[in-house]
């Protein structure tokens, strides 16, 4: 049986998707479901709960401020929300229990910007929680995953555990945007043993992993190349032509040599440029990104890319404007943790099976956090935790089988009161 | 002196200017000049004045439609606007004056989708008649082209002329994409010598060029490849990606190789492609064009592109789509013509200097109607009224020089009635 | 102490290094050894060695008849040399034991086309064995691997060993071309569990490697653009440019998309084209490689080199002609081999270090025998004899420790016998 | 009729085609029939006929020795021969009479390195006076211009021409090599009217071009990029791919944008790279080759290419060296000259038509010597003599029609005598 409140808080969040760092009423709602129904014994929320100046990806003003409206015209507390204004979005809920580790849960809270499916068929849409905005959707299960902390903090409340244990609802994970900012913060400096969580990944609901392993650093990059305008037909040679200099960047770029230490990533995901079809183009843009195995194989690919740039400009004669934008570590799961994880999972009522590893094979900006974790010497685990979604993450019918969010509550709060008992 | 109706309609029609084929006003403001002011013999305006289906480059439904509402709250004749709805606009004037020979001018009347300079100095600010629209600016000077349109016809009106007279007020001609469903209508099929006009052009005031040639035939065409989303982290193998196969194209494309045969020229002036940078772009779109002294030439720039496009797209995996869009020939003035109009001009009032021939190396619509009246066995020729324009054509201070008015009706009118007396 | 017949026989390999298919001298040296020294059972020479059919990138008439003619000048048993002629080298020699497993034991003989170093303190040099050929070198240490295929055949003679010993002297694995042909060959057929052998790859004298894994499955290809000559001054649109085709291909085969399953590579190896500045190019030339982890990685790449070759020649239209040249696909050590030689290992007189596995990160074709062997579910294992080495592999200063000679044919004689001990 | 001495002379030139700068039989030949048949006035020979400092693209000192000591095998002056030694080949022969201009007359020597055909309707194969080198052939008709050289001095010799003749015979025109040494000689000084002739290019015998134009400057290039080696399969990232600059390079190059001033060209006429499919290619080569209607332009192309090869080198972290190889610059033929040798031309026996202009559209060195008397305030012309040639200019079946010789002679003495006589 899956517990009613747990349901009623993600369909809600279902209904309000809010992409990164503009996850006002979804801070606001989460902050009002932990405060009335459990004692906490702190709560820090927006500008406290993270190193505001360590935010990456931050859209601009008047991005925030139409969404910050939006949010004003729900029913919510608003001395919540006053503290978020200007995309300070996320809340840590701390709960001492006496003598014991230090455990953190990190789960992400924020929305995609794409449109949700409609079809009769697509879960939200047949019981009307489908997604209230166009342009928004919970397309990738962070609703769930936001539910998720709640019952583990709901959970833990109620069991033997004896320490401290800290739920980050971290904002801006789709841009990894927001995990360095939660990893710079204070909070994240005591923490002995650190879980994060995702659901679905192509596991069925009863399937648990472990400890994900695989996250690829990445890197995103914007170049912007300035050259000359001139009229195509008049005088060809009196431009200086960004959109060759563009085309000759994307193809060096995608050619940059394999590494033998590790996996590679490169793509040049939007680009544009020109401005008349007569016109030889002035301008024109690259918004791309790099990965690597490890943040070491990622600089490899940035340094790289850079150059690239930077040459493709000079062939051309422009200019090229490079700005980094968010990035994210390498990391991987810890065996003392992926080992109370799998143990406690095999334990678990409606687990089927359990995967001790399993490669993501893509990015995530837990990484921050299980690096922050892992450097003071404490441990880190990224656990799975399968969900039968009809369609896939990012597309307009994904859906999450709500049975799973009782598996995740349990498999995460069983293993932090193990860590508790074993240290 | 300047004829001060002649200024006074230049004035409204650059304080009301119109994009191609949204030539609402304009159109409607010429023929209520023409009709408040002479007798016509014969006047088709908007689809009687051109072969609709011939028309090239005409913006979608929307775009139309918010131009021809804005055309309806000026002060105009609400019966001719009637009969330009759906971007059928233009006009053709006759007078007919025994027998003679059947002479037509054409003059193109759009203007350009720019804002213009507010500048204190610049003298449609200073003396008020600035255009009225944010994004819209007679940059070109078709205002003044208009104006000696109906200028020539009241010479002519007034003179010894005998024959018929047409006068062609040509949309569409920023986008070369009205000549050419002027050319294909019935009223182009009996002219035996066509001028044609342009203003400025680097000629200063009191310059006139009996003869333009170098018009390079244009084709724009637009293609649009089509790949498969893919994950970049996670499955870039799985993309299809249409962006590398744009790079490759605008390289490519750049390197056809140069003709023997004389100028040639190529622009991918607009490009974009794919939706995020961690996604394998699925879709990319160039927008470019082709020029060539001679159509043979443009034809070869244009069959190569097409080979470039398709070859890129195979090379990606990806599916292109080629749409040509809008095209003008090449075409010279001929000797005859250029003849009697430096013949004329030398003669004129007000011009000091008269070239014979110049060289424009860009494209023009007038193109389609100089070669239809040159296949039918007639003459053509290109017309250059110099002007001191402060800021270069398609600029934001671009203006005329209303002195120059008077040299432009002068010299096609004299040229006109010399015609009807020569033959 | 190192064996010094076996000295003596790797020092005259070392000073009479053949190339790939040419090894003549060389194969009729160890058969001359072999006889001379031992019963054999079985020896098959030439022709009789492999499937000659099957051999890959066998090099011309001429090349091959200059070799052959040299051999026939050494002092060497002119009717091997009679049934090797043509390029049919290597050899296969059996020892029947009795009861037991039949195990083959496969090593390398061939030398590469490189100059040796003559500098003073290279021991080939200072002691007087270094090549006689200019251009031909021992670079690789498959002199060593001869001589430990001869020593290893003549420890099992004189032990316990019951079943059968095969030990193929490979030809030609330097360019990937002789593994084949002996993997399809008869003798291969039976084997139980094949051992192959490599010295050095950085690992130092008194260091096993029980295992390697990670071969590369590669394949090389060779595409020849044809296009149409031009004067370059005169008539460039006359030309089909086989120059631009093939820095088109070579741009592209470089970005060919990384993909998830594992490691791939690519490399334009070689290029050429064109025959003079004035000229557009008729001609170009690409040889390239391509690999993967698996042969499927392999085959991934392959098939998209080719989708690029073709449409780049499309683009350019120019015809491309893609011959497939030598390859080989990946394999795996087995587990239960890897165990036996790293037990033998670590008991074996002067082996100080054993690892159980290393990556080799480049090709080999010993695993068209590996393949073969396992496909007919028998077991293989590639094990590495560490030496000290002065210069890399393939360089002119490499050498090998002749200690290690002792270590390869002890750690490879036990293992066999603890194989047939334990059947 | 055809002077048989001519006939004579050109055969035996043909016999022996020498390519630039290993003109020693040629020269000597053509020195040995001056002296024997005309008094001299001077005889300027190899090292006196040209600033030898100024030679562009010699060969090595090796390829020179070759074809040194070939020419000293033939029957041939060796005191002449001793003058030519290390490449100093071409001769100055000058004929004073009395007061008048001085004309110069200017004819290339040197053969191609190719191969003739022979066909048995190959004149030259027929009627044995085919190439005796291999390798070498006169496959453009400098056999012919030499020949008319001489014919035009015995001509003048004859004649009532008064003033100074000065014929240069020039090495090197196919490397465009020697025109600059000869143009930078004393002996061009003084010159008032330069004559230069082509025979054939397309015209046929009986036609006279009396003013070619249309000379493209032109300028070659040697790039040479250097990266690192690295293996392909083991450790990609380490090379520096020399090749994958030189793709791109190729790419860029062609792409440099077309000129509105006029004709440009581009070349990447032989390029070549690399060392084995397995090696990340090191080093990689472009001779290339840029050319404009004008100086300037040609200027403009070979900046812009120099900006390409030096981006293309920094992207892939190679270096590059960039080579200038020989150039010539562009030139035009003077209307005062073009008219005498028009007027002459056309009443001359056996020809039987006259252009006053063509367009060359290529390139020559004469154009050196052009630029240098105009510079000098003297006046330049390029005489086309038409012939019926069976093959293209550069291929195996190249012949000239002797005819043609007769109308050279006639038509260029023709117009000496006539400047002597005009001024």
């Amino acid at each position: 049986m899956v517990d009613s409140d747990l349901v009623t808080l993600r369909r809600d969040l279902h209904r309000k998707p809010e992409p990164a760092w503009r996850e006002f009423y979804t801070t606001a709602r989460i902050v009002s479901e932990l405060e009335s129904r459990f004692e906490l014994d702190e709560l820090h929320v927006g500008p406290d709960a993270l190193a505001g100046e360590h935010r990456l990806a931050v859209p601009d003003d008047a991005e925030l401020a139409d969404w910050y409206e939006q949010a004003r015209e729900y029913d919510i507390d608003r001395s919540v929300l006053d503290e978020l204004e200007g995309g300070y979005t996320g809340a840590v809920a701390v709960l001492e229990r006496g003598e014991g580790p230090t455990v953190g849960l990190r789960v992400d809270i924020d929305g995609l910007p794409r449109p949700e499916s409609d079809d009769a068929d697509h879960v939200p849409t047949a019981e009307g929680f489908r997604s209230e905005h166009d342009g928004a959707m919970h397309a990738c299960g962070h609703d769930a995953h936001a539910t998720i902390g709640v019952g583990v903090f709901e959970a833990i409340t109620e069991s033997d555990f004896s320490g401290t244990l800290k739920v980050f609802f971290q904002p801006a994970e789709e841009v990894i945007g927001g995990g360095k900012s939660m990893a710079k913060s204070e909070h994240i400096q005591d923490i002995d043993a650190l879980l994060a969580a995702h659901i679905g990944l192509d596991h069925p609901t009863g399937e648990i992993v472990a400890g994900i392993d695989g996250f690829l650093a990445v890197s995103h990059l914007e170049a912007t190349f300035t050259g000359e305008p001139a009229h195509a037909g008049g005088h060809p040679e009196q431009g200086r032509n960004a959109v060759q200099a563009m085309a000759t960047a994307v193809q060096n770029l995608y050619s940059i040599p394999r590494h033998s230490d590790g996996p590679t990533r490169i793509n040049a995901g939007v680009v544009e440029g020109g401005s008349a079809a007569n016109v030889i183009p002035e301008e024109a843009r690259i918004v791309a990104e790099v990965r690597g195995k490890t943040t070491d194989l990622m600089e490899y690919m940035r340094s790289n890319a850079r150059q690239v740039l930077n040459s493709a400009a000079d062939m051309h004669d422009c200019e090229v404007e490079i700005e980094l934008g968010a990035e994210a570590p390498s990391a991987t799961s810890d065996a003392d943790l992926v080992s109370v994880v799998s143990d406690v999972a095999s334990e678990t009522a409606g687990v089927e099976t359990v995967l001790e590893r399993d490669e993501l094979g893509g990015s995530e900006d837990a990484t921050f956090l299980m690096q922050a974790v892992q450097d003071n010497g404490g441990s880190a685990c990224y656990v799975g935790i399968g969900t039968d979604h009809p369609g896939g993450h990012h597309t307009a019918t994904f859906d999450v089988d709500e049975e799973s969010l009782e598996h995740g509550v349990a498999v995460l709060a069983g293993a932090i009161e193990r860590l508790s008992s074993e240290r």
